[in-house]
C-alpha cells in the first residue's frame, strides 16, 4: 500500500526530535535567471547532508522495540547508508551495511563514523543482494530498503509538507528523480495538500530510466547509466513506481552541462553547497525545456555531500 | 562620533526594504570540533554576497534627496563597490567608484552590472585617492569611505543587532577585522545591548596590523600584507580604532592554514560558501589559542565571494 497523506504526518511527528527543519531560501539571482519565484527547500542541511535522514529515521523510529532491538540493514554506498547509520546510532540499535568493496574510503568512513557495522561484497547488485538477505536472516535485522519501503517513503515526503507549511502557495513542486522514494513521498504530500499543485521531476539525460518508464508505462531499469549526479542512478521500484504514475505530471531530462552549470549557479549565487542529484531539479529551470516562467516554484534541493577535492568544472 | 547603539537601530529601520535579514545557522560537526556552541551569522546570503551592503545602503539612504541626486562615489575593488553601486541603483543616484586598472574583471563587471560608473587609475592609494577627489570635486558626489564613515558602521552594526534578537543569550560574539567596519558596529551593538558579552576579533597573522595596532595604542598601517583572506588587507581608520580599543576584548591572529581548514570545514559541514575573510572569524575557534569550550558563540560570516575555479585547497 503505498502511503497516505497521513503516514507522511505521523513521520513528521516521528522524525521530529531527531531530524533539521530545513531552511527556504531564496536568490533574486535565480528568480531572474528563471523567470519564475524560486524557493529552495534545503536539505543539503538536513542530518548527514541529504534527506535520505528523513527516511530513513522514519522506518528505524517505525519498529516495534522488539523489532529494533534486532537492529536494521540494508545496501548501499551513498547517503541512505549514513542516513541508516546514524538512526540505527540514536535509538541505540545495530545497523548493519552491505558496501561494495570498491566503494571509497570516504563513504566507508563516514557510514563507520556513526557506528555502522559495515560487510563488504563483490560490487555487483546480486552479490549485495544476497550479502544481505544473508545478515538479515543471521540478526533478525529489519531490511530497510532506500526507496521502495513505506516507512522510507512517508520520511521523504516530510520535506515538501515543510515546504508547502513555509510556502503554502506554489504552483508547482521540483524534485530529483533515482529510485523515485523523495519524488514519491513528495508527490503524496503535495498533490494531497494542495489541489492542482503540478510535481515535476528532473533526471539525468544520461540516467532516463523513469523518463522511459513513464513513457512504456512499465519499470524500465537503468543499465550502467553514467551521469555526474551519482544519486541518481538507481531504477525505479514496485512501489514508487505507480505512486509517480499516478501523481507526477511529466519527468523532464536535464543534460550533463545543465546539471554542473546549474550546480555552479546556486554555489556561486544562493552561496550553499548543492550535489549534482540536487542540481538536476534546478536544471530543469535552467535549460527551459518546459515553460515554468511566473510560477511559484519550490525546489526539493536533495543533498550537498560532495568531494570538494573534484569539483565538475575544473580542468 | 562614534554611532550609538541608536544610530546602528535607525539604520535598521532604514535598510529594511533594501537588505536581506540573514538566517542564523547551526552545525553539529562545528559544535563538536570547537567544544562551543556556534550560530552562523550568514551575511554570505546578504545582497552582493556580503555584509558591505548594510553599510553601503544605509549610508546612501541617509543623504538628503539634495546630496543624493549629486550620487556618490568611493574608491575599492572588492564588496564594498558592488555594494555602494547597487545600493545607489536602487536610489536611483549615480555611483562613481574608482579602481584600479589591474582589478580582475570579474570584479569590474559586477560593480558595472550594477549600473556603476567606472573610473580607473593607477594601482595605487595616492592614485586611488587623488581620483576620488577629483571625482567627486566634479561631480559633488558624496564619499562613502568603506569603513571610516558613520553611516557605514552603523548600518555593519545592524548584523549583530539582528543575531542578537535571534539568539540573545550569547557569550561570544566573533566577526574578522580588515579597516574594522564591520568589527566597530558589531562592538557598539553587541556591548551596548548586552551588558558583559566579549567581542573578539578574528584577523590573518600575515595581516595583523590591528592586533599590532591595539598593542602599541596607536594605528601602525598595514604594509604590502600577503594572505589569503584579500578582504581584510585594509588598515584601522580614525573613527574605527578608538572604538575597538575601547570595545573589542582581544583580537586573535589565524594562520593561512587555519583561514584554509575553517573555510573547507564550513563548506563541507555547513555546507554553506563563505569567503577566506569570513574563516578568519571561525579560525580563531578553530585553532584554539583561547579558550572559548562551553561557551555561545555568534560569528558573523562577513561573506561568500569566493572564485570557485581557483579554491585554495586545490593541488
Amino acid at each position: 500500500m503505498p502511503p497516505t497523506l497521513n503516514d507522511i504526518r505521523e513521520a513528521a511527528g516521528r522524525i521530529k526530535p531527531y531530524a533539521h527543519r530545513t531552511p527556504v531560501l531564496t536568490s533574486e539571482s535565480l528568480n531572474q535567471r528563471t523567470g519564475s519565484q524560486v524557493f529552495l527547500k534545503c536539505e543539503n542541511f538536513q542530518k548527514v547532508g541529504a534527506f535520505k535522514f528523513r527516511g530513513a529515521c522514519n522506518a528505524v523510529y517505525s519498529l516495534s522495540d522488539e523489532q529494533a532491538a534486532r537492529g536494521v540493514c540494508t545496501h548501499s554506498s551513498g547517503n541512505h547508508a549514513q542516513a541508516l547509520a546514524l538512526s540505527a546510532k540514536l535509538r541505540g540499535i545495530p545497523a548493519f551495511i552491505v558496501m561494495p568493496n570498491n566503494a571509497p574510503s570516504v563513504k566507508k568512513n563516514a557510514v563507520a563514523g556513526y557506528g555502522g557495522h559495515i560487510t563488504f561484497c563483490e560490487p555487483t547488485l546480486e552479490a549485495r543482494e544476497s550479502t544481505l538477505e544473508r545478515i538479515s536472516f543471521d540478526t533478525g535485522a529489519s531490511v530497510v530498503h532506500p526507496y521502495d519501503n513505506e516507512r522510507v517513503i512517508a520520511g521523504q515526503g516530510t520535506a515538501a509538507l515543510e515546504l508547502l507549511e513555509d510556502v503554502p502557495d506554489l504552483d508547482v513542486i521540483l524534485a530529483p528523480v533515482g529510485g523515485g522514494g523523495l519524488l514519491s513521498g513528495t508527490a503524496i504530500a503535495a498533490t494531497e495538500i494542495k489541489k492542482g499543485i503540478r510535481v515535476i521531476a528532473g533526471e539525468p539525460e544520461m540516467a532516463d530510466d523513469a523518463y522511459r518508464s513513464i513513457k512504456a508505462g512499465k519499470i524500465i531499469p537503468s543499465v550502467n547509466p553514467k551521469t555526474i549526479a551519482d544519486g541518481l542512478l538507481t531504477s525505479l521500484g514496485k512501489l514508487t513506481f505507480p505512486i509517480i504514475q499516478k501523481r507526477v505530471e511529466q519527468i523532464v531530462t536535464v543534460s550533463e552541462a545543465g546539471i554542473i552549470a546549474s550546480m555552479k549557479f546556486i554555489w556561486e549565487r544562493a552561496k550553499i553547497i548543492i550535489e549534482p542529484s540536487s542540481a538536476v531539479a534546478v536544471g530543469v529551470m535552467w535549460e527551459k525545456k518546459i515553460d515554468l516562467s511566473g510560477l511559484k516554484i519550490g525546489v526539493i534541493l536533495s543533498g550537498g555531500n560532495v568531494d570538494l577535492e573534484k569539483l565538475p568544472w575544473q580542468k
